[in-house]
């Protein structure tokens, strides 16, 4: 349940530095770091293909049609944050567009995740403004109804504290408490590094089923070969 | 993101009596006392007509397609106690059947809550133990990975924390935060005395229109009236 | 596109009779006689089995979490009207509940159809006050924007007129133009006669094969049995 | 791919009285005993509470909004057979009403399993025929087109051969190949034999935390507790 | 409901100048200017980005898996108009390819508006030919029933009157009324006029908050800040 | 139902020359061509724009969250294979990424089909592998269960033997049995002779209704104009 109508001025953000080198592993293998928890649903899209973006967020608990809190959210952005917004019913309207865009860039922001519609795609694509969404849509939103910010609060079905790290690229979104930052960072790299290795193995033809040593575990699961 | 591998043993539960009242009042009148947050997504069915059940949280967090979990709340589960489960990834196996729900309901629980499967609801349903849920599946779950019970989690696109107050009816299923459940049930009784006396007032004829003094907002909106 | 914040008071409603003897029909065999066009999608579910109801179209232009046109539309409900509602954007918010269905009620209305959210459907139920809906949710609504009654008007992809006759049962609810009413009963009485003896035809263990002279038409069709 | 406009006569048939014993297994211990394949999508729904039905499979493709095969297939049925019926692209209409049913059960069918929509659900309810199917729908179907009768199909993202078991009940629809019949039964008696035991068990308040001796494997996993 | 079998020659068209500033103004802008009516649902999308399209309606109503009545509208295709589909059912199916899209080119069609599928988007791309459709599928369709030409219609949730201003990007695809078509441009032009400089102002560092003045309102609406 | 923990190691493949060929015809014309039967669902989607692939099948079956044969499935993948993979349940996890498709590629695959999700999308496009699905998800697999490899299954809806032609671009996927291959060819090349021509005329502003010769049976189909 959430507190409706505040706005958290201080935040404790994880560690900007961290949220680059996250961004910069790239969603998929930050997700496997964690331990495979923290993911936003799969209809979560990018507007623009190769969209890429991480930061420290920045929540906004939104009301269904109405976009008055990015307004307010748009004055606790630091730069290098990420905007992250739920809503309390679903909602495909366009809450975001281009001024709101011009907006948050001006304040720093490196993206918009909303469980919702966004609209201008054509010119925040042009921006280079990157948003994930649920919905492309031109229909407009009111500015009536208070929600918050800086809450603890759900978007697309995952959990998301202010101050956690976001990193959003073409395969999803994920979220990483900040406390745990710097410890999924190092788990993320060490299974980047053997990545490499790999894949020169692999491309040379030599097959993951001997590479990870799988065919005596499949065997005693039960494998059988028909010729 | 969420905590794997942890039973949290001692939680906050909620006033099991204000959990009983606000089971009375019902999940509409409820929602509306909170101000409308708190509700999970209406794809979360009853699994059969009259389900009613209402009482103090106990969270668990399941992995897709494995039920492990839910053996592991059945000893965390104290009378009174509605249990309720979010899965790490979409998934609509059928987690829980009569031998579980004979376990629960002889620890007491009143009900399940699951954003997944069930299955055996012809016997759950002649049991009379409610069950809202994502799906109906005969499709059963493995016991293989951890996931964690009483701590704060996602279910059905709403946060609950152990201890928080579950209503669920026909219309759906509300989370009062046990911080604010009295608060919510003095809220929801004072609607409630409005409603019979509205009731026979309708009943009698008189519109809405007058009852609730709308026609001068109206008016002030711009309706027009075209003979 | 919709005309917003008008009342159209004076609309010319379809037979009353007619509409009864359409509903006795049922919505697959007016749909038939109707060249197979009227059809709301099949999302549009009863709240309860067996709900029944027929009669003349009031409709109303809803806006999303916004249920204020449905306290106008009370007012102009005559006895054997069904309010038939459509909203501009896509909403699951329980729009409907036991305090409107008693002044519905109290005004002569048959039921409601609403390609949105209703609530309190224990009660509805307990009334007998049908309803087809797209969702149950006990999430209310607000009273603030304006939508229109009696305009035509899209409900659940199908275009409606004010007075159109509405025929809603188990198996969907239809919508039958006022001025094509009486042509479309004929029809449908004409089919329904043929249905008495058919049925004992196929019940006695005749094939619709023979019964509808099938076996020639398949095959020039190029049926082949293979033995 | 689908062989189009041919009707196998000969099919094998599972013996029809493991189908019966299968049955009344019910469609979750089925699936179980059968290493968890063979399940159709869970939005395979029964059009009435405690609908019940198993015996072999009479398989029908059907075009999209055209139900000529049915009636083709009717001539199949055995008594003791459950139609089952695919179609070749996405369709929701009404195949299926209550003169087909007439002539179906007069044949011998035990129900129809149906992966598009079918109408007339409140009179093929009170005819006590049941019926699995994706949607309800009023709107009618064409015969123009052929499809086929007892080739190997999909129904439900399911594969299903003429002859097979098909097991149907509130938890779903369960397909088992009649070459594993006999020793899917025995391997379902089998866990069925232990569940009056376990239900026992369970009932008295033991957990199945204990009952399954799930402790240690529970704490190798990692799983800890605290206070 | 829909009269079958009909085509319209004479239709009123608005005014192609106003319909191509309407479409420089974007489906956003002039959604907003209407009061956020006439937008069609947001699953209708272009088949490849960056297409943009406006002009006048001609509308066609396709049977499922039927694309006869392509063939119809395409000789009632002037320059300047859009083709906008409807269906009497819920179709996938790819109804349009590279063969009517050179003949809709060769006519002056301005592009296609589909509740439907679409095939060869390929080769519609190459040929700039802007679609927008809910689906993108191989199958193609039948020519056996008639539909009708130049109707209103609904299309994707939107009610359609041949001759109204289709305007269509990235954003979605927006109807207009014609005769509120010059009104709906100096709405939207006005709108459009204080964009540039709120995007300037914006982007120097000035917050939504202080140039649409929102504090005091937000503060009456009960805002509060927590540092 | 299928056969669990099984490889096929000796499969039936149709002709490279015949897949290559049908390939460069398209999916749109194949399924055409095959009487529109062997489409998989329409939302099986391209991961690029462009993509266009067409080989042999290697069918692998896999289970929900688990790509272990996967890695069995490379080892049986030769040179101008294309692997089709189906889910035992439904799943959007991301199944497939880099490290896979370098192996696939060493191995010759020209493409994959799952009906699951995948991940690492930018770098597959990068690499020019070609894979549709249902997905895209950073959230990886396990590797624990079998599937098999090399068995008739479902995917997406379709039935694929081991060995049959997958033709696969934006239009969407289509399974050729290989029986039926080179004749299906032979349809397919027939079809598109004639398309060149049509487009010519279509191009010149003649119209389908004269060039098909439609405007007598839609006379005789009742076609009114009305002017």
């Amino acid at each position: 349940m959430y507190e409706l109508g505040v706005v958290y001025r201080n935040i404790q953000r994880a560690d900007n530095k961290v949220a680059a080198q996250l961004g910069a592993l790239g969603s998929a293998t930050v997700h496997e770091a964690m331990g495979r928890v923290g993911l936003l649903k799969p209809y979560m899209r990018p507007i623009y293909t190769g969209a890429r973006a991480a930061g420290t967020a920045v929540t906004v608990l939104l009301q269904p049609g109405d976009n008055w809190m990015l307004h307010v959210a748009a004055e606790q952005i630091q730069p290098g944050d990420i905007v992250i917004a739920g809503v309390t019913a679903e909602c495909t309207d366009g809450y975001f567009g281009d001024l709101l865009a011009t907006s948050f860039q001006a304040r720093g922001a490196r993206g918009l995740v909303i469980d919702a519609g966004v609209r201008d795609v054509a010119v925040l694509t042009d921006m280079r403004f990157p948003v994930w969404s649920k919905a492309i849509s031109a229909k407009g939103t009111i500015k009536a109804t208070l929600g918050s910010v800086n809450i603890p609060l759900v978007c697309a079905g995952a959990l998301v504290h202010p101050g956690d790290v976001v990193v959003a690229d073409d395969d999803g979104v994920v979220v990483v408490p900040s406390a745990l930052a710097s410890d999924v960072l190092d788990k993320a790299v060490a299974r980047e590094a053997l990545e490499g290795e790999k894949r020169a193995t692999l491309a040379s033809g030599v097959l993951g089923l001997d590479m990870y040593s799988m065919r005596e575990p499949l065997r005693k699961a039960g494998l059988r070969y028909i010729d």
